[in-house]
């Protein structure tokens, strides 16, 4: 036997692999849309371009060796490190702001994780460039977009948004001490995920005086903030109406755009990245019964730091896993198209050079062609264009030959017909048009 | 600065990856016309599945590691070991004759070739279950017409065909010892490369006796074949004239399916790999001044011996990377087709709400839209639309939208025209069809 493969990684046999499919033309389609660019980096990158970012605790996450050159390398575990080396080398020329996508594959080394995967594709969107927050509810429609275009409608999918210096602000006036606030973040992050959130934070106060329990009972009625009111209400509270105006202006332009029934405001969002720097933005499944299908934000200092250009920026990454579950549970699989159009049956051995030259012609008229690869009997043939469900049957024996037509048949119905070549590809190309 | 791609490594910028999907799409088209099918696997698989089809050798090409479970991983150098595994365990229920495509990233890596890739992506087509002589005219067939697609033709591309099977009919006839007949293959695979092929030829023939310079100097001669008159009076001469039937029928097919003017009987060819068990074939460019653009051929043992399923199969690999040199010396890239439609102007802030619902109605109509994402000047606006190549500009201000309309300008010849929202959709509709 062959060795497997191995644990976490897939294969993609012709029905697997047409799902994926499905799920990457509706990403190219939408980035196509809106404008985007398509760019790609190496899959194997220098270890130190995620060390630098991320510390040298990523490492134990990663799948990395040191390859023959003797040089510290590892599968790209995230698209971000790339992109800000190659926005970085040429950020002069390249026109602002700058909207590329990517569908890299991704790698990560999880142990004690059973059946999870540790690889997947991930859509990768941005735009660099721009600090307003138009760019920020363009990302986010992009997201939502991809979820119209597979068929999720706003009662399949959910986006959260919040930002983070909206949440910064009214922490910092519920009591919270600035250094404290990572680590409030922190345990914001996980509100509807774990029970005891109110301990979380209580714990994350390190620095706080004694009124640990009223801060953090503070801090838990910010995070349950769902409401343009209460929020506004909130930072008049403090006198910071103002730090809001981006993420509503987000939330304005969204509604413009007509995604308002996707969105929901939602101040325990912070997303778990330390990088991000204001609106911060996830997709889950309504009943939040699979894990995240998409998050993103801003993060205006991250490609500065990296050592790129000093840009700003903001964007998503959106894997194929969650999207290619949420698809088969809502039975929003494309129904499968014949990917034959026609099998050529060759009635006798002598049929051959003809059956050859009619495949040649029909595949240069752009239809799909399969023929017998050894002789065989009619009914055999036939055996094998429906396995193929091919949607026609094209018949050449030496009947037809000696009158320079062929017998057509429709597979699905049985009819059948005597045509010419023209008349032949007259009705395969109309039938085929568009493909 | 951010660490730099590792050396053999590519980086895609949009212009890169443009002519990288002009590839992709032929590839695809072709499969699709011919009727086959896609599959994936992991680029990471366990090491054995290397060494048990090429020996512990090919170890010091390979990008390989121990993982974070302490197994012995590589990164996949080729394809069909995991064509046989995935082929394999599912052999008894996949309809015969298999034929399935793949675009793997595949990786190499080899000390000391400066300037050489250790990555590339390689288009592998095969098919699985026929043993006749039709399955290898088809594959190589498809090989041809993705040349056509790409606008190569027989003047610049070239195939050249040979079947080992003659070959060593020939060789036996010669003198050349059972024993030494790899070693030949191997000198005889050397020949148009290298000055020295009758050296090499003679000491491949160890076992031989006496008179190895004449036999060597037969040995070239066969090799010499360039025609089949040659060739079956030279079959004839030993008395085996049936063992080129294969050969002979693959070369007849081609002629009916029109692909004679690209193809070459050539004697020569016997290409690297000793697991090939019949015809093989490569396309050069016409001058040879290339490496490569794909090579093929038989490998009826090969999949059983993998521990796969027994069956006979006939494939080949082509690269991206020569294929990407020719089309740029040819001058074969695609016009750069303009990837924005649309670039919707907004003339006051006031309208940015407008143009927001306008670019969600004309995305969801298929046309590619940017606006700007702050408020800028019209004049900065229109220089945006032209640096993205825009079609159109679709001019969005406070007396349009008292109107109802929108001033719709061709930035090509500068014409404009006042429309409303049915009328704009419907412009732009046409003229992006079928996109």
């Amino acid at each position: 036997m062959p060795a497997r493969a191995l644990p976490g990684f897939r294969e993609f046999y012709p029905e697997e692999i047409s799902l994926r499919n499905h799920i990457f033309a509706a990403w190219r389609n939408v980035a196509r849309r809106y404008g985007f660019e398509e760019y790609d980096g190496p899959p194997l990158e220098p270890l130190e371009l995620y060390t630098e970012k991320s510390g040298p605790e990523i490492v134990g996450q990663l799948y990395e060796f040191v390859d023959k050159g003797q040089r510290r390398v590892a599968l790209r575990p995230e698209m971000t490190p790339t992109l800000a080396r190659m926005v970085g080398a040429r950020a002069a020329s390249l026109k602002k702001p700058i909207r590329w996508y990517s569908i890299p594959q991704l790698f990560r080394y999880e142990r004690q994780q059973r059946g999870r995967l540790r690889e997947h594709f991930q859509l990768n969107m941005d735009i660099i460039g721009e600090p307003g927050p138009l760019a920020d509810a363009e990302i986010i429609g992009a997201a939502i977009d991809v979820q119209r275009a597979l068929g999720l409608g706003p009662e399949d999918v959910r986006v959260r948004i919040s930002d983070r210096r909206v949440l910064r602000c009214l922490l910092l006036g519920a009591g919270v001490p600035e250094e404290d606030l990572t680590a409030t973040f922190m345990a914001i992050d996980r509100v509807g995920r774990v029970q005891n959130v109110a301990e979380l934070i209580e714990k994350a106060l390190e620095h706080a005086p004694e009124d640990r329990t009223a801060i953090a009972k503070r801090v838990l009625e910010i995070a349950s903030i769902r409401d343009r009111g209460r929020l506004e209400k909130a930072l008049g509270d403090v006198g910071a109406g103002s730090v809001a105006e981006g993420l509503l202006d987000c939330l304005d332009a969204l509604r413009a755009m007509g995604f308002e029934e996707f969105v929901d405001l939602d101040l325990s969002i912070v997303r778990g990245l330390a990088y991000y720097t204001g609106i911060v933005f996830e997709l889950f499944d309504a009943q939040q019964s699979l894990r995240a299908i998409c998050g993103g934000g801003r993060y205006d200092g991250l490609l500065g730091a990296l050592g790129g250009a000093d840009l700003p920026a903001v964007g998503f990454g959106m894997g194929d896993v969650v999207l290619g579950e949420l698809i088969k549970e809502k039975n929003l699989l494309p129904s499968k198209r014949a990917a034959l159009d026609v099998f050529i049956v060759a009635v006798t051995g002598a049929d051959m050079p003809e059956v050859l030259a009619l495949a040649r012609e029909l595949r240069d008229a752009g239809i799909a062609v399969e023929y017998p690869l050894r002789l065989q009997s009619v009914a055999k043939q036939l055996k094998l264009a429906a396995a193929r469900e091919a949607r026609w049957a094209v018949m050449v024996g030496p009947d037809e030959r000696s009158e320079g037509k062929v017998l057509l048949r429709d597979l699905a119905s049985g009819s059948e017909e005597k045509v010419g070549r023209e008349a032949l590809l007259q009705r395969l190309g109309t039938v085929t048009a568009g493909k």
